[in-house]
């Protein structure tokens, strides 16, 4: 794959943008209609929210001038989430400034399309998706956000570096990949301990907001890291057989339309001896959407198809509690009872063949240190 | 109030339905459509699934022969849901049987609106809300929801006890009313208990239901309990001042409208010296409903306003954690962090006037042995 690396610390991050290979005109015009739909949104938030502001000072100034004496801190605590989102508004802009151009290998800009002055109003679908943008910054990349990155974040990359310790490795060899790669904290965190780390993320809404924050980041990678980060559909985009030691998936899996190709796409990359690393509910995202296909399987089913293409559990907790973009001051919480496991592409000379269980033989297996106690948990 | 009462533990628990004031001829038309718009969702409930079921079935079938052979579980799993829906129903039908002739005072059957056989779609907002009432069944009355009743009815039964503890008190003539009573358990406990209990709900939901199962609960109530359900909206249905020793409200006071307006109802249906035990979050209803008002105030502005009607809280606790009709293989969890209190109208003869904080002389308070430390908490 010709993306480019981040080389340099001070560079710029670029995205390299995969094109799905059908229906490439077609494709082509509904990639850029659906790039300026998000531009669109990352423009419409403030007048959405001021929209809620004004409906409910509305609905407060048509109470009872006793009800209203009552509770006399409204509207003045109406004013004060108006002037929040003035203030979110001015970061998203900045966001919009820095991503029209963000591709190395497609444009979408043109000067016809683009009207900084017109705010065009979103769909509450995309006003949605813009306000769980707004709470990733938060988990990803802020203070608040550390108690969720170490249970959602720290228990994978101990689990990478207890897969591919320092002193065994060129870590610098080891390839991580990390799909739904979010704002990227976790593929920077894999990148900043030496590791070839790569996110992939298909979402504009993420990768506006990754290009903007992970090219501000105070806390640089060193000189020598290699991070990237691509666009586009992880089923389309990686092809190459064998190229990865190290999948890493974090609230991922579920996204699939059908997350049996992703288990399918996921083996095929890894190398022989290379692992896979995931932790995350099964909360499918297709569920109940019209005329999208959403095969929707328990972790059993997932397990046992796992089982069945060959891969080797190796590490498995059916139990971790985690929460995701959590507001501690709301009065309800979201627990996700989240599946961790580690499952390996075994390295050896033989094993199950993918449809008919059949033994055959394969090419020598990459290193692998730890291969011996590989089956240790099966 | 006329509502008839459950005078013998084996009779047939009776409801009331009262009627609002306003607009009676339109009124009653809507009434009337309303019921029969709940009674076609209970019967749509396993047409419903069995769409969803169907569409899992034929999104299964159209994946390839090697995914669908990586999990062969998927189809025999569906026909048990499917099952399981046809199960639900036959318990919907029962529930629906007992409910056409359920108010004493009001008959909404009638042979030309009532086909059984036809099955009418509804909405998903309906079936959402059936759903719903499935769940509340678990959490209300099965042995699985224990553990919910033990957080959430649990404190509120305690504080109804050591507010009106049966050594002090007549408990049969210290009266509890349940605004938002669901499908009855809380205020059946209280009953249980001696205490002359009412319960009260709006939605036609729930009322169906908790007619159902209330009348066929294996526990039965003792001989001369006082228990009754009332059925109507809390606002317009209790008008009489200070006629109740006590109010205990269950995830019920963000279901208004205008929460200051059940603030003020259940100050003035207190006794002097009577008490409002609340357990709950404000998750309010009517948010981002179109064309309906929500007035939506954090807790220390409902906590202002209460001191500022003249409410002494004696009890607060601003975070007990509990949960609603949870399932416990889901991989989301929905955590509630609930605000509790306990707040007092006070029993002395001077208070704070409701709407200009002047003194002013009252009735003599009813018969309060705790008054002497009613503000230690204030």
């Amino acid at each position: 794959m010709a993306e480019t690396k981040r080389d340099e610390a001070q560079s710029e991050l670029y995205y390299k943008k995969e094109r799905l290979k059908y229906s490439p005109e077609e494709e082509a015009r509904l990639e850029r209609q659906h790039f300026w739909r998000i531009i669109d949104a990352f423009r419409f938030y403030r007048a959405h929210v001021q929209e809620q502001i004004v409906r409910a000072e509305r609905q407060f100034k048509s109470l009872s001038p006793h009800h209203q004496s009552l509770v006399p801190g409204v509207l003045s605590n109406l004013a004060r989430i108006s002037q929040c989102a003035e203030h979110n508004q001015k970061v998203l802009q900045a966001i919009i400034q820095n991503s029209l151009h963000m591709f190395e290998n497609v444009e979408y800009y043109s000067e016809r399309e683009d009207d900084p002055g017109k705010v065009r109003p979103s769909s509450t679908f995309d006003m949605d998706k813009l306000k769980s943008t707004i709470k990733q910054f938060v988990r990803d990349w802020s203070e608040v956000g550390q108690a969720e990155r170490d249970s959602c974040y720290r228990p994978i990359i101990e689990e990478v570096q207890r897969l591919f310790p320092c002193d065994e490795y060129d870590v610098s060899k080891v390839s991580v990949l990390v799909p739904g790669a979010g704002l990227g904290r976790l593929a920077w965190e894999i990148a900043q301990l030496g590791y070839t780390c790569q996110g992939n993320e298909w979402s504009f809404f993420m990768l506006f907001s990754s290009n903007f924050v992970l090219n501000r980041c105070e806390k640089r990678l060193p000189d020598n890291s290699d991070f990237s980060m691509v666009a586009g559909d992880f089923v389309e985009v990686y092809t190459e057989p064998e190229s990865w030691d190290c999948v890493a998936t974090c609230f991922f899996i579920d996204t699939a339309h059908n997350v049996l190709e992703y288990l399918e796409k996921i083996w095929k990359i890894l190398k022989p001896g290379g692992a896979w690393i995931n932790l995350g509910p099964l909360l499918y995202h297709f569920e109940n959407m019209a005329n999208e296909l959403s095969i929707e399987l328990c972790y059993e089913d997932i397990r046992a198809a796992m089982v069945k293409l060959g891969f080797i559990v190796e590490v498995e907790k059916e139990s971790m509690q985690t929460t995701y973009t959590e507001n501690d001051r709301s009065m309800l919480r979201y627990v996700y009872d989240c599946v961790f496991f580690v499952a390996r592409k075994p390295s050896g000379m033989h094993f199950k063949n993918q449809s008919d269980d059949q033994q055959q033989s394969l090419p020598p297996a990459a290193k692998s240190p730890r291969q011996e106690d590989a089956d240790r948990f099966t």
